[in-house]
């Protein structure tokens, strides 16, 4: 699982940050999630084939997570893309878009299609047989979903020595991948477990920005391997994160906490903050292992 | 007359290039000219700031053209804005911008005032006792306008040596400035002519961008200072320039010739081309006073 930050930097483009874009690599698939201004820009700084992406994720309608999406859509078209392109949002994200184009008069010649969302209730948006992706409902000054991508559990590993030991021909390792014993010319039957591996665990990702620090959010992402959750403020500015529905890094580090998840990133910083140093000590005098995006950082999980 | 051009390439925003924006500072007024995606960013580069800016005058509706719009619009809510900003452009204008305000429940705390067009006239849009603007309409792939902006005349200026020769008071001086001939207490009448300079003559900016090469463009910008035109192709893609109906290099000229501008400022370039210099050379041929706009370029007329 690999994961490039494009931007995380609250509220406005600036010269050296970003509003929120990622790009995450899951069991084959690059997903983008949330596209700012400049996201187009940023992909090809960082040299990601706009070609590879077939799946776009929209947090919420604010202008920091989704003003970047029109023109990367309409660079899709000049790029002479011709695959579907799935774009995951709020309900009215199909409208925007729609008429951006219309007045420009240049609809994609490629099959755009919307998945909008309503529901306050976790959904199943997406799934096939590596990935599954889900929202997770927060709570934000509008309405917001942050989305949880898991990778399908993998085929299992031949053991190479023990089926050369059996002599097992070629003809039977896609059943032995798919958990199956085998019977021998003799009658015997070898169980799977001597002839192959357990596959990865699957891994999760679990995407949460911007949201108002929300107790309930950690049942929602239980145990996750990787939380992002935003942390716009730090705890001095706890009365702002309340009244602009966002978090501060203490807060995010409880949710990660009570979510026992493996690894907490965390983003959509303030610019007001001198150093975003100051986020990570925030947040790990409550949970210990705290990683912190950055506009450009990538991070293998 | 100061121009500070954002970006001046065409299509889409590139890590090196932007797409359509330029800053006129013209008469103490500040007006933004096009807004593609990243102009903000740039405004920032170049410390302009962004209160300075109360017209922005829209060309058409494409993206490159445009999709810096609503970015724009609310950073200047977050800055605290509480100035009227007028937006001049193409009628769905306001739908648009409207629509992503609406979505994102972010409407500006400041009056937003549009100025829809839909003629194939030139119209006067704007006038103060500073400038007037005018619009010149253009043939593209949509309903497109280029921007004609005119200096008014100034007041008379004083000469200071010939005012104190005669002992004038300073209660005069005003109707000096406008043009009045002074009585002296002996009756005897001192023609203005002999008590002032005449004021700068009034400077004009023409932006013609995007267009198909039209002959009658001339006619429409006849000697103004300076003609932006766009040429986004080289003659050696005349045919793509017709097709996609935009202009060459030599065609920009000729428009410059037949109108006899003083100088003509190129740009909207495709980026398939090595080096922009080839447009100059290609201009050159037609028009002597080529200028070449490239992004972060700033030019005094």
């Amino acid at each position: 699982m690999h994961l490039t930050v494009l931007g995380c930097y609250a509220a406005t483009p600036r010269t050296l940050t970003n509003p929120t874009s990622q790009v995450l690599e899951i069991n084959n698939h690059v997903v983008l999630i949330d596209c700012g201004e400049g996201t187009q820009v940023e992909l090809r700084r960082h040299k990601i084939k706009f070609s590879r992406i077939n799946h776009i994720f929209i947090s919420h309608l604010h202008g920091d997570h989704f003003f970047g999406l029109p023109g990367f859509i309409s660079t899709m078209r000049l790029l002479g893309r011709d695959k579907e392109l799935h774009v995951y949002g709020p309900k009215g994200i199909k409208e925007a878009i729609t008429l951006l184009l219309k007045l420009g008069d240049s609809w994609t010649n490629y099959p755009l299609l919307f998945h909008e969302l309503t529901s306050k209730e976790t959904e199943l948006i997406f799934e096939d047989d590596k990935i599954s992706v889900s929202t997770i409902p927060l709570d934000h000054r509008v309405y917001t979903n942050g989305y949880l991508f898991k990778e399908k559990l993998g085929k299992r590993k031949l053991n190479v020595a023990a089926v050369e030991k059996y002599g097992i021909d070629k003809a039977y390792y896609n059943n032995l991948k798919n958990g199956r014993d085998i019977t021998l010319d003799n009658g015997s039957i070898v169980p799977n477990k001597e002839l192959t591996y357990d596959p990865p665990k699957p891994k999760s990702y679990a995407f949460c920005s911007d949201t108002i620090y929300d107790e309930s959010l950690a049942d929602k992402v239980k145990e996750v391997d990787v939380l992002y959750h935003e942390s716009t403020f730090l705890d001095s500015e706890a009365h702002l994160a309340a009244k602009t529905k966002h978090a501060t890094a203490k807060q995010a580090a409880q949710v990660a906490k009570d979510a026992n998840v493996k690894t907490l990133v965390l983003g959509h910083y303030s610019t007001r903050y001198k150093s975003i140093v100051l986020f990570k000590e925030e947040a790990s005098t409550v949970f210990p292992n705290v990683l912190l995006a950055d506009d450009g950082k990538t991070f293998d999980f």
